[in-house]
């Protein structure tokens, strides 16, 4: 096997065979294959697409570079969600609890943010206590427990993936579907979950633009996933504006609490409920308890509760607030037409709430305050948006973005906020 | 600046801009821009071509990354030949020294072979004594003194270039037209050629496969040339056979020795004369001694003696010979009708006459003599070649590869010798 070969094949739009796949991945892996072959190999991946087949072997060869977590030992079936990411995607917050409560066991290898959108766990560290990294043993241990847990991913689980993801990050390969699609689910497949729901996002907020690459992306994740027995769905989801009305680590965190203590915005209760009926489904779980039901009789409290509790967290502690908050009033009287979440993110980002480089900390407090959202009438001099930020030399250029990011008065017209489901 | 931005930029299909181009090669060469960031935008801009303006940019910039001799104050017009290499192609050899006794100063820097195809340096270093390797001063003295000189290209002449081949001979990125144009004139202007002629080779033994291609390198070449403000000329030649009839370092240095001494095969002498009468033309000698007069009256021979000896070589010296040969013999009679040069090559590759690898030495003796040229007849028994290798273990592998690659007695389909001038 010889690396230039295999970069040829694909340059030239070749099929690449089972063996070049698994050596190339398992070679770059320990170091064989450079970087810059890789990076090749990516660039021409990008170009010119890879079959259904390649992805299978692609994402399975990575899958094999590491550890696959097994949990078909517990009493519950497993099922998890994963989001390609979104501006105030705080779902896996109260969803996961809310999944533990009607009946399943939910094994959630998260990540933390990086640029506009937020991190899961970057969210969760806003808790006092809270730890994200756990043992294989302690994430079992919770797993069984509380039926529900949510943890950094370790290194030994589809290190390939680890590689080249960084690798991707850096040269300008990171817009790949089928790239994409076997670094989600290398990841996911390796957690061990039984059942698989996909939230993909599309819109101004989101890594996909438009239905038809999100559609393109979850269809390959959707048959990656079945191909390899796990049980999977994708929901494409809008994310023209954001979710909820808060962006930002701590923020989030409370309005995820107003959601398992029965009330939040209505899109977060409406995917949270949508998201945790498919994940019941997908388990086999049909006539399980309702998720919404779990919200509202605070069953899902309880499990957050005692999640929280078992990572060393503290529920009842006061959340972090940020030292400095800033009004921007609505300059207009109206119906607010649109919202876009990438500037809404980009914002946030800017206050403090995400890092520009993975080694950055991230500010818990900081974030957005929205006030209003499409389809709500809004008042001239009334609030539209709250900035949070311990350093209030970073108000004006998060306030310049979110300037122009807002219409109000012309007639609706935003995606539903189910666009699609792929089964 | 940013490499990411960049390689996105080209990525999508868009133009660099000068800075873009001129901060990415100067970053590179000084290591702030990664190697797997320069493979990935090769492999870009290997996917999406570049401008006009892209190419001249992106030479100037690797021409501008080390020094540029200037030679406009020797009393002679300096004009050099660079050819795309080919098997057998010892043209420089002749060439160099006939020019010179027509009254211009050739400044030819030359390189190692590397694969099927021999590399000048090599040839001459089998005269013995003879040194590639001049200081400036030196290369400037024999130059005015003799007026020509073939030597190694000093590390302080486009070093962009010299790091960035290096990649992308490792990450499958060579053949992009637009690279490889880059890469060749950004050397060649760098070594302060007054006038250029490119002999771009067409055919199985060439680079370029079909003549589409190779006029459009011809095209892109001749381009950057005549911007830069060095008359280039570029002519396409045929490379489906070998050129002449021996191919081997010191056999090679032999057959250009027949061509100065008046006698050699008809296409080398041929190319010699056609090249070298574009060369004095280009340097504005259009009144000069014709080449083919110099090769007849032994001044062209005068010129190879004293360039050999400034270099240190003894030009009455034997030249080395391989101790083993090996005499195939035709099959059959008749014509020969085609000869694969690249299969020619490979063989006197496998016999020791090139490297595998950079490090690896050359067998000067070793290499492949001809007994038959395309067109000629050939009588079964009689030899059809004579291998020749220090190392009698390589020759059944050679044999093989020339047993199918040539073929008798169906009608002649050659390309003509000079398939077309791009001026």
């Amino acid at each position: 096997m010889d690396a230039i070969d295999i970069i040829v094949t694909k340059r030239d739009g070749g099929e690449l065979t089972p063996d070049q796949i698994d050596w190339v991945i398992d070679a770059y892996t320990r170091g064989e294959v450079a970087d810059e072959q890789m990076a090749a190999l990516n660039m021409a991946i990008l170009w010119r697409g890879m079959t259904r087949a390649e992805v299978a072997r692609w994402t399975d060869a990575m899958l094999r570079s590491g550890d696959r977590l097994d949990f078909t030992d517990l009493p519950r079936p497993t099922t998890d969600k994963h989001s390609t990411g979104g501006v105030g995607d705080k779902i896996t917050l109260p969803l996961t609890p809310a999944v533990a409560a009607c009946g399943a066991a939910v094994p959630q290898l998260s990540g933390r943010g990086l640029g506009h959108t937020g991190g899961t766990l970057d969210k969760l560290e806003s808790v006092p206590g809270w730890r994200a990294e756990l043992s294989p043993a302690e994430m079992r241990k919770i797993l069984a427990d509380v039926g529900g847990v949510v943890c950094a991913a370790g290194s030994g689980l589809a290190p390939a993936d680890r590689k080249l993801y960084a690798l991707r990050d850096v040269t300008g390969t990171v817009e790949s579907i089928p790239l994409i699609a076997s670094s989600i689910m290398s990841k996911k497949l390796a957690e061990g979950t039984g059942a698989l729901v996909l939230d993909v996002k599309v819109g101004s907020g989101a890594f996909m633009k438009d239905a038809g690459s999100a559609r393109e992306l979850a269809r390959t994740m959707v048959g990656i996933g079945n191909d390899n027995g796990v049980r999977t769905v994708a929901l494409l989801t809008a994310m023209d504006a954001p979710l909820g009305n808060r962006v930002g680590n701590a923020l989030e965190v409370a309005e995820a609490l107003e959601v398992l203590a029965g009330g939040g915005p209505d899109d977060v209760v409406e995917l949270t409920v949508t998201l945790g009926r498919e994940m019941l489904a997908a388990a086999g779980l049909e006539g399980a308890k309702d998720p919404a039901d779990a919200l509202r009789d605070g069953t899902a409290m309880d499990a957050w509760r005692r999640m929280i509790h078992a990572q060393g967290g503290d529920p009842d502690a006061p959340l972090p607030e940020a030292a400095e908050s800033h009004v921007i009033a609505s300059p207009a009287s109206g119906t607010l037409t649109t919202l876009d979440a990438h500037a809404v993110g980009v914002a946030a980002w800017r206050l403090g709430a995400g890092r520009a480089r993975k080694e950055d900390p991230v500010s818990p407090g900081a974030g957005v305050t929205l006030h209003a959202k499409p389809g709500e009438e809004v008042r001239e001099g009334e609030p539209l948006f709250t900035l949070h930020t311990d350093d209030p030399d970073r108000i004006p250029r998060a306030a310049e973005g979110l300037s122009t990011c807002y219409t109000i008065d012309t007639p609706v017209d935003r995606l539903p906020l189910i666009i699609d489901r792929i089964a």
